[in-house]
């Protein structure tokens, strides 16, 4: 009887695990709720207008299709039968040999969950597409706006959250600004855009070398974006945030809040840490030993985002790298196990970091290598294009920067999905209303007050 | 004092007049709800995964950002106030000299209003994106699915109407099930899906020459779809359509009903109506002069879709070469006017018809020609290709073109925008519950019964 091996997450790690264990003599399952494995760090593109989802996203059973030993599962998974080795998935339990959690994480506002309509997190397409609509219907309104006191509100762009996100997203939001909108708008110029970037410690990129840190906030300045460090935020409204630094607290007038700060575990990592009583850390972590399994379940990895293990005394960040040698390892403890051979402990091969501001510039940190400037770009260009999944997507990807760098274009700046329209549309309601141009103007901007 | 031209629509009709009175000494403002101009015709493509909706969207402030003379308003115009010249949008009045409307049309239920949720139709992104989430969808559930008779329901898809847009529908869908989708499921064979195409009429493509339509029921039922002619809905439901024909009524099971059938004027088409008391006929189309205008308001034009006129005793029908043809004209007529000289009747100047079944197979009529097969879909490539609106459109469309047709894989098969996926999300619900897995089928599906 062949072993069955579960995976819960079609990311970086679930869908390493998966493809490793091709040639294994296993019966694989992989459930992801979505359909299509999603390259994340590029995901604030899709934010910006400069791809869109599917450059990003390639479909899991396409990926899987020739592997014979798999079968795609799409469904959540919502309940764990430790005991009986078992899970629920939709209506019927799936036994299992061997599980491999690899259900990520998602973001986290810090207990202020109220914070999340006014301040969209990017952790999934609909994300990318609704801070997409955000940043562009603010400019719409803004040329439509007569107060210039709204209209700074409305052309005031706040990130919150310093890491490669948070420094990528400002980045883009810059170039938009500056260069892409250029000529766009009669009324306003949107040049004079404020970008501005809050990070609680004391510096940007803070798990990278300084050096690179300040080279970040350097091309971001350079850029016209405004970096805050040592800055807190201590209220998100629909038209204002407070951030607070050591001599005080300051009003910031903004209709555009992005967050790319914390991140906790998913759902299923809580129901998992349940289900076994895992121990997990402040972020929601579960803490996995050294074979990535948890104690006192020898056929339970986690893998990715979702695990807490740590490296010269350092938890590993959670990064696409660390997620994909996690799944490829789980895979092969797997195998051997089947061999009744053991594997020595996971250890992170560090092959470095990188970030993109704006156009050609860029921040890396490649083994001894320090680069910054426009060959740390096309370094980041290349390793983030082989990653990609599919050839199609390589291409398409490549094309739209290469014609984006030549023109400072993103074609993809299109705002889609308004509920409002759609509703009016599908709903077929009444021709004439005298309130219609309000309420169009409210919810389509999904912002109150000034805005 | 320079004349004020207002455009309402940012369609084929309504881009095609802006960008004609580029060197007119007039003031333009282009009036859209959206921020973008869509390449409606290819529209389907996106509904079944061949392309992002960002390839045949462009943004309409991108496209006329150097021409000086026009604004671009994002917004909706909600009166008409004819006797004073002047147009609600948002909260302000617009006054203007001459006004073209060019709103085009929506997809009509034929007071059938319950049947829209059931059988999307195809005039927005968001429509599309719906049709594939619905498409893609019923192949994930019809994996999961055991009853054999439920399983089948899932596999059949019923395209009702037999025009263009249904023919190329049912064509893709057809594609789609028998090509891309082999290997990507275990329990299901996706070649096995049954595609159905309902036609009122006694044949698909009733406005090309008849010789076309043979051509293209034969390309279909070579795609193994089938066509039924003569045949009328009566029913739609969730889980089963009914349709009849002469010897009788018969109950379709099927959970995937895409509507191609019937269009009626935009909103603002009858708000137009309303305001001046023009005539209109059954679908909504208001009945125009020979130079676009409307009877005693020399000053209103009504271009495109919205438009009914007639040539050689046939209304011109609702195309993007139509279209773009009337907006230039009225743009003609407007620069004539001012320059006190006045302007011969419309006439369109039919270049053909195409419509495109599947993989290299297509119909076209361009003037005595009548093409089928590989050549008609090299022409129907290469004249989409020209029109669509920016080169990098156009380069990006082409190389997914390329690449679907060598591997017949479709790269945009992605399922987004699952509303319950999203709330769950953003709202951060309880953990575990007892019940949701079965709300999370039930509802991402949008389907009940059998489904």
């Amino acid at each position: 009887m062949r072993k069955h091996v579960v995976i819960i997450g079609g990311g970086f790690a679930g869908l390493y695990a998966a493809q490793s264990l091709r040639r294994a003599n296993v019966d694989l399952t992989l459930i992801d709720r979505r359909n299509f494995h999603l390259f994340q760090p590029l995901l604030y593109q899709v934010a910006t207008g400069g791809l869109s989802p599917a450059d990003i996203a390639s479909p899991l059973r396409g990926i899987l299709a020739r592997q014979k030993n798999v079968r795609v599962l799409q469904g959540e998974a919502t309940q764990l039968d430790a005991a009986r080795r078992r899970l629920r998935v939709g209506e019927s339990w799936l036994n299992y040999d061997f599980l491999i959690v690899a259900t990520g994480s998602k973001h986290h506002y810090f207990g202020n969950v109220q914070w999340a309509h006014a301040a969209p997190g990017l952790k999934t397409v609909e994300d990318a597409l609704t801070m997409r609509r955000n940043v562009l219907s603010r400019f719409e309104q803004a040329e439509r706006e007569s107060d210039p006191r709204r209209r700074r509100a409305l052309l005031t762009f706040v990130i919150v959250g310093g890491g490669p996100t948070g420094v990528e997203l400002a980045g883009a939001v810059a170039e938009l600004a500056k260069h892409t909108l250029k000529h766009n708008f009669r009324s306003i110029d949107p040049a004079t855009a404020e970008i501005v970037l809050v990070e609680a410690t004391d510096r940007v990129l803070s798990a990278y070398p300084p050096e690179l840190s300040a080279k970040a906030e350097k091309s971001l300045q350079r850029l016209g974006a405004t970096v805050h460090c040592d800055t807190l935020v201590k209220h998100v409204a629909e038209d204002h945030v407070v951030i607070a630094r050591d001599d005080g607290e300051t009003v910031v007038p903004t209709c555009c809040v992005l967050w790319a700060a914390g991140v906790t575990a998913s759902r299923f990592g809580g129901r998992l840490a349940a289900a076994v009583g895992a121990e997990t850390d402040g972020s929601g972590r579960i803490y996995v030993e050294g074979t990535l399994t948890l104690p006192g379940h020898k056929e339970i990895f986690v893998c990715g985002d979702l695990a807490h293990i740590e490296q010269e005394g350092q938890p590993l960040p959670g990064l696409a790298p660390v997620a994909m040698q996690q799944g490829a390892y789980a895979a092969k403890v797997i195998r051997n196990r089947l061999r009744g051979k053991t594997t020595p402990g996971f250890h992170y091969r560090d092959w470095g970091m990188m970030a993109v501001i704006g156009r050609a510039a860029a921040v890396a940190q490649i083994g001894p290598l320090r680069l910054g400037g426009f060959l740390a770009w096309v370094a980041w260009l290349f390793i983030h294009l082989i990653n990609l999944v599919e050839f199609e997507n390589r291409v398409s990807v490549l094309l739209q920067w290469g014609w984006n760098y030549i023109t400072r274009n993103r074609s993809a700046r299109i705002i889609t999905n308004d509920q409002l329209l759609m509703q009016e549309i599908t709903e077929n309601r009444p021709l004439d209303r005298g309130d219609g141009d309000r309420r169009a103007r409210s919810t389509s901007s999904s912002c109150q007050g000034p805005c």
